[in-house]
């Protein structure tokens, strides 16, 4: 049965090189479009303050700052799962159901993440709001996750000549974001700006482990 | 008449092959891009509840249930026209206007779902609603099968070399999505909220019909 | 001045080719991107009826048909600029700053379609809301005859190779839209559902009398 | 440390080239996406009028022409920004990490735009949002010159022969916008309506600058 639908998808031998190519080019221009869109979307959750008065519109403009905050979070946080999926899909050379459906999961809780930005943004500082929003975003690290150790478990559908090093190091970077946002969990429930504030400091520590792991597959390679 | 129209979309002899294969690559562009606007659209039919005490926020983000499972279902629904468009393109090598029209009325109704999705969101378990929801996805599924058996009909725009077994699956397997939902008609009718139960098996269904065909059609082969 | 200004374009001798394809593709890219965005958006504009009771939300969702026509009109006109700007793009094959800011220009135009497309739903039967329409309609169609004017005008961007029957029948077609739609202003001041009905004719209208041409064109030849 | 995390990014020599282009267009894929869906928002910004009566819809029409005029201003100022991109990628022929996140640094001030653009809508004339407005151009022009400054600094990231002049061209080319806009400052907060009509002029002052640069590096060269 497994076998079965697997060959469901296998192209005839002798048009698959270019079928194939053709078709990871769309999978990736789907995933691109929907990154692109859920970053753009996020700047409609921000609505323009209907007061008149000239000299009201700057109170009202400075008093959106939890808006403009979790506008500029959102953007970093879809933009790191765009650069992950760039790495881990420069290193994928062929596709299957799985990994199609997996990547499809992924950008359904890419594009699920305006909703809690929106919420994040109205209820600045509610317990609720945070923990809504850090179960999203490991929602869609899981989710991630799943599609590259899939793509690369036993190299199954990497391009030929990946070094393990580089693929372990990946998967060690995959494990960080949802694990790290998973942490925040508890602390959104009782001091939601302390999970803000360590939101922010995912990207910088997420490149610091990932530096971490080069490092230490080097010096085992030497 | 008919001959000229054709005749209007040929491409000069001598540039034939390289603007083919352009036209084509935009065709695909245009489709993937109405795809992912369509699944990102959805979730702006959750709106952010509206209350500003911190004590009923948890009560007021569970009661948009209903508009989270819309949108699961009705991201899952697009995803799985995207699959079938992927696959269906995957075998076809060329292509006239009679299929860039038919492809354009499938993006039409793809590109309308977000309607009767927030409609499903906003009124549950209204027999008026899940109706409309079914038939637009019968309208949409019948604009992807016009499409593939147009495009395989007589192997007319197949590359070459394109085995018959693997047409004959993908067109059951085009049958299964509209005729599935055409008849959960008359459930939405009367039990709304089975008829959604039901549309959440659309899924494995088509699944299992495709590779039940595969295995007649190797059968034969043999 | 004008020459200089040419040359800013211009790109190196020996990265001509490749870089010279890459922006031809990014112009397609950005140009599929709003077309596929305008026809998303259009369904934005249909906003679910508030009505709570199941009893009457079969009368509500019959009472939108003046904002389902408006968004199959739209749909169909959006579409209609993406296959003329296929077709022109096809057989182009260079481009300069003119192109590029005439190409925005028509974009420009095809993104503000949604708003007229608003307009004429909400407003359906109102002169002012058919005019403003059909004014739109005209913009878009002249900029689409001057990017194309420009491109095939003594067959400066064009690839080598395209016959002239076929750039003085596309010539041809792209007049049509606009004139027609320009004539339909006057009906639209004095009877707007005339003037929505002459509308969708102007499919095929158009498609006439670009086979028209071909036919003429292919007498001359011999 | 900064050696560690360039590694990280480096691919596989073997599979070195086809990957990189991949990569390179995915960059391509997501900021034209970004830019086009930005553009196409705009119009969202733009509320159909609520009267029914068709006496009083011209002049409610005509009443939203600072949105129009927003509208506008505010298509130009992305399609320069995507004209500006345009020609700095296609001297681009590599990428590393700063690249890519300085990149999305002016993705995210692109996509920020449309709320400025709301706000000049509804608030025209207004000192506060006419600041705000001139605020993010210039952050988003400076996006817009760290990106190509890093990527054309010592040729590090270019394509190889391209010519210096050209380099140095867009170099000054890309100061003109931020400076420009930042000059507006003041002017926005005491004559709104001044600093508008100031900014329909940036885009000819662009084009002028570029080609007297263009002309001096001519003569430097003879």
């Amino acid at each position: 049965m497994r076998n079965l639908a697997d060959r469901v998808w296998k192209l005839p031998q002798n048009e698959g090189d270019e079928a194939a190519e053709e078709g990871m080019g769309r999978i990736l221009a789907l995933s691109d479009g929907v990154f692109a869109i859920a970053m753009t979307l996020l700047i409609l959750d921000i609505a323009v303050p209907a007061t008149t008065s000239d000299t009201h519109l700057p109170k009202a403009l400075l008093k959106l700052w939890p808006e403009y905050l979790a506008y500029f979070l959102s953007f970093v946080v879809i933009a790191r799962f765009w650069v992950a999926h760039h790495l881990y899909f420069r290193l994928i050379g062929r596709y299957d159901s799985v990994l199609v459906w997996r990547n499809l999961l992924l950008l359904m809780f890419v594009a699920f993440l305006p909703f809690p930005t929106a919420v994040l943004g109205a209820h600045n500082g509610s317990p609720p709001a945070a923990i809504l929003y850090a179960a999203a975003v490991v929602l869609a690290g899981t989710a991630s996750l799943a599609s590259w150790w899939y793509a690369s478990g036993r190299g199954r559908l990497l391009r030929p000549g990946i070094g393990r090093a580089q693929v372990r190091a990946l998967r060690a970077r995959s494990l960080v974001g949802p694990v790290f946002f998973a942490l925040t969990l508890p602390v959104a429930a009782f001091a939601p700006y302390a999970a803000e504030a360590l939101w922010f400091l995912a990207f910088p520590l997420t490149r610091i482990t990932y530096v971490w792991f080069i490092g230490r597959e080097r010096q085992r390679q030497t």
